[in-house]
């Protein structure tokens, strides 16, 4: 299957015309679900919903038999019983159907009978050429078109668009299990591969180097299928664009874990570790790193430098990103003699790094002009590379200036920052983040991974920059 | 000082009388703020607004100086300018005040002048007597009592009466800071010792030792004034209740860093993360960790055991959980071959440590009782001392469900666990996680906490259960 954009899993994507195969039931059937999901969310490609119990669906035709429909289709989404599942896709080959995605599950991962069951899918695969994802899978989100393979119901309506693909060997990454709208992450793609029987991670890092909309990739890995073909695939990818890897099962137990959950096995978690270390991609260790990180690379250009300007409403808070800065290899900037006399002028409480803003702003009537000057001082610093922020939101700071202080700072400085807002109600705390996300600031559910980001941001920036014979 | 209970910082938390110096500005002024706090949250000891330029605040007569109070008076919160404050102090111990909370900041910790102040204070407590807190701080929170010295709006009317002393050298970590009522922690008491002029993190520690309402400390340390005294402080605390100690300054960088916010020196980390494991105190290395993993220990009992069950929805989850429990020392549980046959006979899929409960739920018309019935057959079994349990809330699964499938569960079972949410929406999942607490079972924003927190009650019963000679 040779792509419209070069690489080879558009249909999976991008496709013109889908046929459903799954239940119809009304409001509660997955294919039902399913349709109704790819409406809500606005695609526009031909649907032809097929099964032989149902005459139509949401207003559309529904066809006994794919071969009854008469236009051209390039991608099937089957969510039907495993023993009907190769006949199916047999049928979808014979067609000229491009690709398939295998929701149902229950075939490697059960073990027996639905074992030998995948080995007719791969037998069809690689007889027919149609590319098939899964078994065992949710399939994918496509933000930009709107186009779905998950047949479960949502519950929301958004998902802000932007550069970062969620990869993953889990559906519970998928846009049905989180909180996408109200986390608002800016999402090219997703896609969870489920049981592998053709297409894996090394076909998406293919597809997605070359996806203009992602900018970086991040991957939810429980084991690799070809080890070398894997390298090759992340160190090309990581060479262009920035790939983060949750690789777990790291521990025995965790691989045996795993391999009941996905029928893979189990390799020693330190070839990984040095694997991907090997391929520029960087390895990240919890969901709220997988989750998180991949938005400093998705808002932020690259780091000139690793030298770090820490500003925080409290002083606790700064100690702590202080000790997470030096962790995460990033160095903690000394600022220039002309920056430290301007702080001084700002307030007689301002010298050094971090900044502990609490004192200076109970001492002057106009703190949020105080807290702009500083920022905007400190990132003018040549010594200074990137920023990492941490800010009260709540009744004695508004969310309204907040924002509208970044939109002004914003025209006066251009370095990576990330941003951490504490206070007393969740619900400000992440109407400030998306807001300040608008803008295009990553902001962060814990402090440690706001600094955390900016260290990932650096190696990948020097690995980039190694790459490209620069220095930074 | 000697106090009612035994120790000696009673005035501090439970002061039958209050004098207070600050600005009465109606609305905005610090101590206008702290009494309406007071009130607010259901104070009902005696008042005294102390401010010359005042007759009267919120319907209470205010006095121009502390000696026309008539009756005694435990305490004074003093947030007025740093040069004002020593006379004030020292009108107090005239008085007989028994102990005062300096909120006012600019004393060790701007240094100069402001350290001279400070060295004042310390001389009218070693010749009066009176016990001080601060300066720089925001001083307490009683959630028994509603007593609070803190001259920030709060945003929230509802804090959660618990187990949990948080104890800290910054303010960040207090209730004008933080959602505490969106996050329901289970609070005893708040505690920010400041600069520590007099009261510290020993005298504390001895404190809450013997608090009724205490069941567990989280404390945040910058810096230990005085090492032997504190190790044998939290040697005996922890003899008695788990102690949680948040560390940081372990850069570094990150101790230059403390010592211009708290104007405290530098020890090397090392020697702070031998002396806490002597003790039998657990080290806890983020934010998170400092509010979440004591938790377990407000609302579980110990655990007999380190036999670990995970079910989850999500098989991905279930393979991260492993991960998580074996690093933090737990075992993954190998179930009895008579739970085996039970869990065989309710559904084909059920086998093994972690369960997956997403493919058998997919096959049943009734999937709470089949999850019910796993989740109890799993925590009946003699190989399990303790569970963590990774559940999806949202159109699926209704809170309603799930929270009177654990009220059953509760009547069956009592071994320790330990439960992350997650699901489509932020505010469902924080809705089900309250009401779950509610029952007395800890839940958590992030999965990894989740499980490191049976590792941390596991670790600590068994140096509780080594101290009582039994084996665990």
């Amino acid at each position: 299957m040779k792509s419209r954009n070069g690489s080879d899993l558009w249909a999976f994507f991008e496709p013109r015309s889908v046929a459903v195969f799954g239940s119809l039931k009304d409001g509660m059937g997955l294919g039902y679900v399913l349709i109704k999901n790819m409406l809500d969310f606005g695609f526009t490609g031909r649907l032809y919903p097929v099964n032989p119990s149902h005459n139509e669906v949401l207003g559309m035709k529904a066809y006994p038999i794919v071969n009854e429909v008469a236009d051209p289709v390039d991608l099937a989404v089957v969510i039907t019983p495993p023993p009907t599942v190769p006949t199916i896709i047999e049928q979808c080959a014979q067609k000229g159907v491009k690709a398939a995605v295998i929701v149902s599950e229950n075939f490697a991962d059960a073990g027996g009978e639905g074992a030998k069951l995948q080995q007719q899918l791969v037998d069809i695969t690689t007889r027919s050429g149609i590319r098939i994802m899964g078994p065992n899978t949710v399939g994918v989100f496509n933000a930009a078109n709107g186009f779905t393979t998950i047949p479960y119901p949502f519950g929301y309506d958004k998902i802000r668009r932007g550069g970062i693909a969620y990869c993953s060997q889990t559906g519970v990454v998928l846009p049905q299990c989180q909180p996408l709208e109200d986390r608002a992450f800016p999402i090219s793609k997703m896609c969870d591969v489920g049981n592998k029987c053709d297409v894996n991670e090394v076909d998406l890092l293919n597809y997605l180097a070359d996806d203009a909309e992602t900018r970086v990739v991040a991957m939810h890995l429980e084991d690799v299928k070809d080890g070398r073909s894997f390298m090759d695939a992340a160190r090309k990818f990581a060479a262009r664009k920035p790939l983060l890897i949750f690789k777990p099962a790291r521990s025995e137990a965790g691989a045996r874990a795993s391999a009941s959950h996905t029928g893979s096995l189990a390799v020693n978690d330190r070839i990984y570790d040095t694997a991907i270390r090997q391929t520029g991609a960087i390895r990240v260790n919890t969901w709220q790193e997988y989750w998180d990180i991949p938005k400093v690379f998705a808002y932020q250009a690259l780091s000139t430098g690793n030298r770090v300007a820490i500003i925080s409403h409290s002083g606790g808070a700064g100690v702590v990103a202080t000790d997470s800065a030096v962790e995460s290899g990033l160095a903690i900037a000394r600022y220039s003699d002309a920056t430290l006399d301007k702080l001084a002028k700002l307030s007689p409480r301002l010298a050094g790094n971090p900044i502990d803003l609490g004192p200076p702003l109970s001492l002057t009537d106009d703190p949020m002009s105080l807290q702009e000057e500083v920022i905007a001082t400190v990132l003018d610093d040549a010594n200074v590379d990137c920023a990492t922020i941490v800010l009260y939101v709540g009744t004695m700071a508004p969310i309204s200036y907040i924002v509208e202080m970044f939109d002004r700072l914003l025209k006066r400085v251009s370095k990576p920052m990330t941003v951490w807002f504490y206070g007393t109600s969740l619900a400000l705390v992440e109407e400030v983040s998306r807001q300040l996300e608008g803008l295009g600031v990553p902001t962060y559910t814990d402090q440690e991974t706001a600094v955390k980001s900016l260290g990932a941001l650096v190696r990948y920036s020097r690995f980039k920059s190694g790459l490209e014979g620069t220095t930074i």
